[in-house]
């Protein structure tokens, strides 16, 4: 079996490679580096099954594959932002070149889309059944918006084109091989403790997060990845959902002062202290996945425990800033 | 001044095309006739000043124009639906290109976007801050989330690379010109009627809609787009939003049942009934734009009274059946 994982050299693309190697495919990565690095993929370039190709994936794509994973894209604001005409390119011309290649070559589709469609919520916790509260000309415009026509693209081409297209709503992730400058709160933590920068906390930091380690959002890709297209089918449409869309992530909440005092307990020896400033006005009190879908259809949940995922975290940050 | 008109030989874009003429503009029409037709530019075509290519916005566009006219897109949904991807294609594509054009050249870009990207609007009227509630994977995504999608690539053109875009948001809009087939309640009515065919009100008629008159949509574009970059910038920043987006359309409500009788009233030899079917659930009891922002930015309010819009627009559709 031959697979084709866009964003192959990034943050979770690089743990997908790694899983199909060992499930035995052929894997093709491709990826532009401009997010992704060459660190996250050097082990497996040793591979014989494992291949890179440097390139953009709103660029025409080639190849017969048997699944294609759509990873590609910059997901944190510092990254999305930085250049957000090639962010809205690469969510829309990006889809539209894998949805061109599966209809000619019947390639399964899995879609990465994110949570950030759902945009600054009005419920609590979303199902895939809310449209969302986006911004269509604001600062987050071009990641939110431009995943959200992704999905519409993926939706029409398997109503007009047949084209067996899975997606997932991907929740916050975290793990080794994320970006040192993701800039979210996770890995901004684990630096700022190793680095003995001071760990900054907005409002008194009972805000509440979830936090999901890759390997559980991998081991539910697969999962998905491996069901017949005729139960994903009746299975959605049992549900009254128009497509296969599926939220994962993880449920367990943790305030954000519980995740600052569990990455120093996890760093004994780091210099840094708790600082308080004041909370932004549109910081959201709760974030949280409704995954009763992935849980019926995959008897997938996430296992495993924060302190575990952090300490692999964390000793990645050290050999990177070793 | 040269004007390229996408979409010029569409119902809009050929009242457009009409009146940049007689404003002294060198016209360029772009339509690949999917939904346009020559007969709405067979007399333009005619005018020293006018050319037209036939070409899908949705291809590299080439030539140096002063003024770009986004208006390529089917709108209609039997139109939009009919071959859903090339719908998302040629919004996002054709905004991709009109932009890059535009960046290359310096040319002044006004795309028409859609009371559409509101969705099913949780708020009534609706004003130009509101997000909107829409699905992304339903049958009007297509149409819905390529319009939302193809405002941020603007929004962000503009704040990137400096492109001068003004966006409208088209509510309701009819007269001559109209696509024989375009399926919403007043062309139906019309020509139900010129047939000698039954109008089909739904419910008990009760629920209101707002038309606008084409001619009053265009006056509000030429103003608009004639006020100088400073101005608009000033005024949209005032509002603390984050581009140039304005609703036109006319806030005048009429009940369906009151547009049928009206109809029926002008067509006195129209040997047609009125016929009731219950309601859809999802109809909703109204629609009407917010148009204080383009009252207060063009000193704009719609004129053409919905009786003497109807009368016009009568006359076409004889013409066009005769």
């Amino acid at each position: 079996m031959k697979a084709l994982v866009t964003g192959g050299a990034g943050f979770l693309g690089s743990h997908l490679c790694r899983r199909l190697l060992v499930d035995g495919y052929e894997v093709t990565a491709l990826d532009n580096l401009y997010t992704g690095s060459r660190r996250n993929i050097d082990q497996l370039l040793a591979h014989p099954a494992f291949s890179f190709r440097e390139r953009d994936v709103a660029d025409p794509i080639d190849g017969e594959f048997d699944e294609i994973y759509n990873l590609a894209c910059p997901a944190s604001p510092p990254h999305y932002q930085r250049d957000s005409v090639m962010t809205v390119r690469t969510c829309v011309l990006g889809i539209l070149n894998i949805m061109e290649l599966a209809e000619k070559t019947g390639a399964k589709v899995m879609h990465a889309s994110t949570s950030e469609i759902y945009g600054d919520s009005l419920v609590y916790p979303q199902n895939e059944r809310y449209w969302g509260n986006v911004n269509t000309i604001g600062l987050r415009s071009c990641y939110d918006e431009g995943k959200r026509c992704a999905e519409t693209i993926c939706a029409d081409y398997r109503r007009q084109h047949g084209v067996d297209v899975r997606m997932i709503r991907i929740f916050n992730t975290y793990g080794p091989n994320m970006h040192p400058e993701d800039g979210r709160v996770v890995s901004n933590f684990i630096i700022e403790a190793l680095k003995g920068e001071d760990l900054t906390v907005y409002g008194d930091g009972s805000q509440t997060r979830s936090f999901q380690y890759c390997t559980d959002l991998i081991r539910a890709m697969r999962l998905y990845m491996e069901k017949p297209r005729t139960e994903i089918d009746a299975f959605f449409a049992a549900q009254g959902l128009e497509a296969p869309v599926l939220n994962l992530g993880n449920p367990s909440e943790w305030t954000i002062l519980e995740l600052a005092r569990e990455v120093l307990r996890q760093i004994p020896e780091s210099k840094s202290r708790l600082v308080f400033r004041p909370l932004p006005s549109d910081d959201p009190k709760h974030r949280k996945p409704d995954i009763a879908l992935a849980k019926a259809l995959l008897g997938w949940e996430p296992e495993v425990p924060l302190a575990a995922g952090l300490a692999q975290t964390i000793a990645y940050f050290e050999s990177v800033l070793g």
